[in-house]
């Protein structure tokens, strides 16, 4: 009934190394997982490096080498994306920008990163300064837009003539570190374009240190021993690039169940409808059978069903083992959802986009273990699904651009190489492969 | 205390394949390795083709590759690195050859190469004979200098304008083969100053069977039945090219504990700091605790120690397999001193360069075993260390220059790819990050 379809589990940042207190497992091999196992042992396994061995990915860079598109040629930049995660589809002559509310205390006259999120401060103060930030609306005939998100979360846009996303971060990304002069990326080469771009998110960082660093909410914050929110950092500054459509590169209809804004950015700008879950929150409390539940729903109107989930990512970044592998276990509790539908012929992909150690906190460069199941797959010996057993799989180690390919394949989707038009494509691009008609 | 500091053994051309006098083992099967076997199953192992599947690396492009260099874009030609080996920076304007005094015999009007070494002559014959070869010291224009340093081994310099590294070799590299004209390579784009290398490097050949067949040494030397070292055969010429600093690439201080020159040619040029140890001779007698003991005291001031071992590769050439099993375990048997290391934190990386079949005494393009042991490394299921047991190993099987990559990661020095700047780097380029300053 599912012959054909597919979907694509990623729980975000679930590969980890052997952790001390799980008994040196890792909080995959720690975990309650007999579903994970038993589909190990129906399907084949291997290690992925979702961008090369040992390079750390960022998120989005991730997802999009998963979904079939080079990051090195087809990155736009993260700010696209977090805009795209709120609806704001940022237009030809617009740069966006993840943001942070931050803390920074003067040395000199350099400002020092004392926390990249403002002492995690609630929303609604949030957006109350947002509100004084959105005075900004030009510097030197660029328009500003700054836009509150979640907890300290924001995005900004600059529109105008002549600008680039080939820009570096003010965020440091470290505690203790000055917050950072933005400058032309080494590569860039639209260099006049982004010296006007970094020139104006700099004056736009001085401004909002200017305009909250006394604002009466930050006032009141320190006055209850709460770290103000003093500034904001931006950082990925995203430009629209040409991305092509997920359907038109690979023939399927494409859905995504997230709740976590980037992935949902990422997923809208290649052409996937957002399906929404109630409870569905990108955090470790999120409603997991509601969203497996919809991605089994969506395979009646669409081929490649994506499902992200956020919070084992989260877990790694508080460096919470325990509370990692426990959410691992209530994910695999779940399964048996997706699993019915594996039964039918659906092909089911599970895999992280990033290790996350949480002896780290951060994304390292570990490969990610990598699980098909599906009537088309050709089975290994593993039996079990973590880090160690999948070394031993039959997918060896392959890089995440590749996977779509296999996913092809195992759907008997994959054009012959060699063969023009190859058989398979015909069904899925008749826009390019028309039919001959005859003379009438 | 070591935390993030690195060192990385290559034991050349250790790597084997089965030899039916070993009991149908390698020589890494056979020899006595506790101590290897001990760091396999406390770290992560598996294969590394140092250039390719199936392409048998010389020594210098396989180092190149493992130090994060691309050989087919960065590579000057061995000459260079073998001239900054004996201490000699060649400049813009030079081409260095890598040379041997060999035995000729007149064929016709061919001269056919019966040693390629002259009989193992003892230095200091050769070096007399280089005297008489100095007096070459202009050929049509080009400056001509010609180096002796060890045994029958020397450096030939030409020096002038227009001159070219893409030439071929005069050392036909085979015994009973004639010595070869020396002319532009295929892919040469400079046709015209290779061209002119080539006649150069053609007209010096001849003169130096002229100056030495009949040179009273060799004529002595005939009489006391040993092979006269009648001409000088120039092979790998090198020029310089842009090599960037493996500091500024990698943001580690790197030193080098190696005795043969041409390691220490590359290291030198890449900007290592070059550690001399009493006794290490690049040779089977080297004082291999010497160099180990060098090795872990050199991490108080440098990040990273790369300690190269030679002798495995000469009882290679030589096609001495119990020899080579037996110095493998003199190579295991100091490891102590560096496993002591690894217990304050050190990352250890054991690998070789190439493999070298003792059944066929030159390189083969079997991939290498490699092992890393650190603090945060996820370890896999591997317990010996040998060609065969890391097939299993977690790493699998990446090319050399992918090593320096995961180094990076394990040691918590791996930008996060797509955030700009990355985190770690922040602490490596200061010079491209600058602190954003407060207007005053």
């Amino acid at each position: 009934m599912y012959e054909g379809k597919i979907i694509l589990l990623v729980c975000d940042g679930m590969a980890d190394r052997q952790v001390k207190e799980l008994g040196d497992k890792t909080p995959l091999e720690y975990a309650e997982t007999p579903n994970m196992d038993e589909l190990a042992e129906k399907g084949v396994t291997g290690l992925m490096d979702p961008i090369a061995p040992g390079v750390p990915p960022s998120s989005d860079t991730a997802h999009l080498a998963i979904f079939g598109y080079d990051p090195e040629k087809e990155y736009p930049g993260r700010g696209l994306f977090e805009a795209a995660g709120y609806g704001y589809k940022i237009s030809d002559d617009e740069v966006a920008f993840r943001c942070n509310f931050s803390t920074v205390r003067k040395r000199g006259n350099e400002l020092i990163v004392v926390d990249r999120r403002a002492g995690r401060i609630s929303g609604s103060e949030a957006e109350a300064l947002a509100k004084e930030l959105q005075k900004i609306d030009e510097i030197d005939g660029v328009k500003v837009k700054f836009v509150h998100t979640l907890e300290h979360r924001g995005f900004l846009i600059l529109k105008g003539e002549g600008l680039s996303a080939n820009i570096t971060d003010s965020d440091p990304h470290e505690i203790g570190a000055p917050v950072l002069e933005s400058v032309p990326l080494e590569s860039a080469v639209d260099f006049e374009d982004a010296q006007k771009t970094a020139q104006t998110v700099n004056k736009f960082v001085l401004q909002t240190f200017s305009v909250l660093n006394t604002h009466p909410i930050n006032v009141e914050r320190i006055k209850h021993g709460k770290l103000p929110a003093n500034i904001v950092l931006p950082r990925g500054a995203g430009k629209r690039i040409k991305l092509e459509n997920f359907e038109e590169r690979w023939g399927m209809k494409p859905a995504c169940v997230a709740a976590g804004p980037l992935y949902r950015g990422v997923a809208f700008e290649l052409g996937f409808k957002l399906i929404n879950v109630e409870g569905a929150t990108g955090l470790p409390n999120t409603n997991i059978k509601g969203k497996f539940e919809a991605a089994v729903n969506a395979l009646e109107n669409y081929d490649f069903v994506f499902v992200h989930i956020k919070g084992t990512d989260n877990l790694s970044h508080s460096k919470d083992a325990k509370g990692k592998a426990e959410m691992i276990s209530r994910i695999d509790n779940a399964l048996p959802i997706i699993m019915d539908a594996v039964k039918e012929g659906v092909t089911f992909v599970l895999t992280a986009d990033h290790t996350t150690p949480c002896s780290m906190g951060i994304h390292s460069g570990d490969p990610v273990p990598l699980l098909i199941v599906g009537p088309n797959v050709r089975r290994d010996f593993v039996k079990n699904f973590d880090e160690i057993s999948v070394v031993r799989g039959g997918l060896h180690r392959i890089r995440g651009k590749e996977l779509m390919n296999i996913l092809l394949d195992v759907t008997h989707r994959a054009p012959e190489y060699g063969l023009r038009p190859s058989p398979k494509r015909v069904r899925y691009l008749p826009k390019i492969w028309n039919a001959l008609k005859l003379n009438e």
